[in-house]
């Protein structure tokens, strides 16, 4: 084909530590993806693809694969090469998986969400740090140089305080057995959403609407408001029956508003400087009439040159560099804590038909 | 510039009888649209633009109009060629310009919302009854090509049985004194969702989230959820703070998913045969696994060609043929007290920080 | 409907003069634009629409206007209080109309292409100039925001250097009896090209290739490929048969490229700070490599706000000030016959299979 | 991430017999897809990657995989498991590299072009001829999806004859020291209207344009103009100097006309029944006016359903399949002289100003 230009694969670090041993645990929709990145790091060296049905691992590593297929979880514990593992099964399991991995001394990477339930995500994080061993949550969208510009210009100001943010994830998506859409899919914009928020801002309240037209058991359309600590708003929109896949999230701020759109490759950000204004009390005389008040930015919208490095990549670089330099990642195990908190109360209100649910204090 | 091809501007109809004298009451906003159109009619005779500001009156009307400016509203009323009045002044004043044009014997049509409060709306609608003459609300949308082909493909059963609605529209749009964004956005969404419903099926209860994140004394971004008689789901995005402009309505039926458009002229309807279905239990066996129940559709997708008739000229036409033809119009009075309804629990909601709330039974 | 912000309606200057007559001939396609514009400017007072069918000319004015239909012609150049005339007929009538309004001493607006051809079209700029009258011609898109701004960018050197130009204008349009669609679309391209370019920079050679497959007896499809003096290339590309609408127009420069697609009312302007550099000879040492001097920009997106002024209007008033300033209007009648020599050369082009034509030189 | 749907990976084929040997040769842009595919097709088994650059061949791989790398072409050839060789180097060295495997005895797959000449070309097919193997050409889009469904939409008649093709391929593009940008890009659209062009209908004659305003030494921006056989037109847009990418192709056909856009994964193929038509003479009398025959069609457009196989997956089958069922593969070695015949000419043409150049008859 034609060939653009190189992507931009992120900087090759100096790294002249030897790669660390890891395995993989899970063969299914995601353990492939991470199998392929920890090849692809420099920081890693795949050791297993462990999964209960061997000959699905065996298929993942493929025909010309040096990797070891195994069924025997036990024996990727016992091997002393391996210093991390990588969870990528079902939420259910998350708990035992993971457990045993920290008890074997492994740092551990878990598949968002963290686990099936809040007192559940709460015992690996404590787990792993009563070990003082890295335990990482794979919000994987947070490692996207959308995301991460998104943060950078909030946490900077340059948005101004944040006034609303609204994300649409919807798609034909598979229709779950065991979760509902909203535990499918929310996890990826609760973990956006707690990844960008400035310190002292955070969600206090959430309220979740919902439905199952087609019967399936299982919510397929919810909604879910959240209240922030700021009197700003979130809102969250997964739909498991859209015909179109939308995946777009708005971030108003009081300066600028940011649109990212993450299906749109050549634009996936753009930054407006439209909006509406306020003069404070002071800037005005008292008998000046109230709409006076307003005025309107009509500026230029600025889309910024973003890097197309592979998130997955930048993730499971992250997990390696936490390891090494002995520090929490940047979605360590409480933001994962975090997002099933919200995912909770969400579960909360959908069963009592949207009443406002509050959330555990604190970030 | 180059010729197009001509537009589709609706058929011609034979209309062999006079035309129908007709006055404009305010010349702000949505007045010269109106004008425009009514003079375009030949169902109509615009004799009359009347504004309290009759300078404003007569730049509306322009330097080349025999139309006749005034201020004087009682002169309108007494005028004996006057058969029709259109009323397009702020809500609040509808109940009196309205009730005072009724009691003159004029036909009235009112700018949404009908009325101020439900209670307005139910005034306007029993004087009309009791008179015999023909309410009217101007839910222009329901007069565009789209949202015609919506109703006709969910009254016909083309798209199945109505699994959701979503709705967005948002704008970097005027921040308003009297009204909130629901009250400003959200009854274009409401009408259209009133007007394509087919019989039975009907909203039986409203949530809404809002936040002001400007301090502009009125919600800016607001979310209703509705929940429909038969499990279906209904929600409603309108925001003032948005850069960019949004105008979606996606319908999701059982058999179809239609999406409108109405910002891309090129492809205002698609209509997607993809979708999930579920076996019916009859079908099953009654050992086989939930999981076998599912099946994906991913068909084609079409997108109907659709005229570009002006809906503001579709709607002035029906006003005229239900006059003429002694019956009530598309969006009737009862069609105005509805999307009331709505708005009224809805702003109850807003109120009780999201509660749900019930609304008047019966279409 | 919901209430937009105001669009910039541009400033309204101080005219403190009279209004000046004006006619207009033909109530076609294009006649009806003028007189809307014409009555809404107050640099003008619209006295007559000329037709040869006054029925068509009386349904274009409606019911309620006070403008004089006629199809006097004669009458029209003798009302002493018309001062000038737009001429909106096809272009084979325009020698004869706009001569003899000019030598009734009228001012003169004439649709796009000023003429039939060069010859008849220097005779209307000599006519004009003799007389010291105005010639000017409706290149309507030359009075866009967009286009202002192009031209704008290019004459300050934001641009850079031109480097090639990229116009596509197809849509299923009306297959025209007597011009192929190079004369009936490309006067928008051409006459837009010639408006930006800065001094110093013009076409000195055009190729055209066309097709007509469905056997019209005219061109449906054709390329036109423009070689400027100083190597750069600009293309155009018209097409009648094309189901989809597509109105874009590259301006690729040395330091920026700006896209602009007259479609997209949410970003008409693009300008992008991507492209390729090359490295001076003076800047690197002879022995670099070749591929050393290349270097590769991919900087960010800038989407400038633009006003929502109607084109035609900003040329009506440009009409008005030209005329009463007594200077060249920005599209004036050379503008016109510049683009005809261009259709006039590709026109041979076509006839020898796109030969290379040369162009008059002289800007 | 988000389950989405899984794609139609295509019909796992029953493949009894063992797979076969094959080495790819070039380590550069394009030959990691082609390791990548042959190492998860069946029909192959991939013993080397050949590379004068080992440590190159050597990354490619990466450190996990059991395919030998190599700078030995030699031994390559002598390996006996070895049934085929894949090359992916520049097209200047084409000819040796293909020309020695085949002397061995092997079946070449090329990469895009086929040769540096139509000479060099020919040689490779003759060869291949002679020895009974097959010689394949990857013109990869030809294996697409989209390509396929407008092929058979060409073929069945469905869309009915062909009027005008037209494609764009533009994009911020690696500026090359050896080939220009229509060598570079312009095979893709060539090699796809060779493969969708009903039998008998073939371009007889080519002119190109082109320019090289950063002095590059290339053309680095040129349009094609293709003449068919039938009076229809094909035009080819390539430049790398466009800001934006864009890969759209339109097939304007007398029934129908399809939009292949590329970059719109969501909807990559539109087929509108949207057109002209003209009333042949025998349908209307001899007196009738000329603008009578014209009609025009605006129906409604649909947007196929289309799997998401990966074209160089199909591409690698097909060079198995053809290898096995000794037939030549869809796109052989006399594709990719067919398309080498058109660059020449093109070439030609661009050095003579935009003469038209006629091709060598005979598909």
């Amino acid at each position: 084909m034609s060939r653009d230009l190189p992507k931009n694969r992120g900087k090759r670090s100096a790294v002249t530590q030897e790669p660390m041993g890891v395995a993989v645990v899970g063969a299914g929709y995601w353990g492939p993806n991470l199998v392929r990145n920890f090849q692809a790091s420099e920081r890693f060296r795949l050791r297993w693809l462990c999964d209960l049905d061997v000959d699905r691992a065996q298929r993942v590593l493929g025909g010309y694969s040096t990797v070891q297929a195994t069924a025997d979880y036990a024996a990727v514990l016992a091997d002393p090469e391996v210093a991390a593992v990588a969870v990528a099964t079902p939420a259910g399991t998350h708990l035992d998986i993971a457990l045993a991995a920290l008890r074997a001394g492994k740092h551990v990477l878990v598949e968002k969400p963290l686990a099936a339930t809040y007192a559940d995500g709460m015992r690996l994080v404590t787990e792993a740090e009563d070990r003082g061993l890295t335990l990482m949550c794979d919000h994987t969208y947070c490692y996207t140089p959308a995301v991460g510009r998104i943060r950078d210009m909030v946490h900077s100001g340059e948005l101004g305080e944040i006034h609303f943010v609204d994300s649409v994830r919807i798609n034909l998506g598979l229709v779950q057995k065991d979760i509902d859409v909203m535990w499918d899919l929310a996890p990826h914009d609760l973990s956006i959403l707690d990844f960008i928020l400035p310190a002292g801002v955070e969600p206090v309240a959430v309220a979740a609407h919902g439905a199952d037209p087609i019967g399936a058991g299982q919510a397929c359309v919810a909604y879910l408001t959240l209240t922030l600590n700021t009197g700003a708003i979130a809102h969250v929109h997964v739909n498991w029956l859209s015909p179109t896949k939308v995946r777009t999230t708005m971030v108003g701020g009081a300066k600028r508003t940011l649109v990212w759109d993450d299906l749109n490759p050549l634009q996936r950000v753009a930054v407006y400087d439209r909006g509406v204004d306020l003069a404070s009390p002071q800037e005005i005389g008292a008998d000046e009439r109230r709409d006076m008040l307003v005025s309107y930015r009509s500026g230029d919208m600025v889309a910024p040159a973003l890097g197309e490095k592979e998130a997955l990549r930048g993730m499971v670089d992250e997990f390696g560099d936490a390891i090494r330099e002995r520090r929490a990642p940047l979605t360590d195990g409480r933001a994962g804590l975090r997002v099933l908190d919200i995912l909770e109360a969400a579960s909360r209100s959908l069963e009592f038909k949207g009443a406002v649910v509050g959330l555990r204090a604190g970030r």
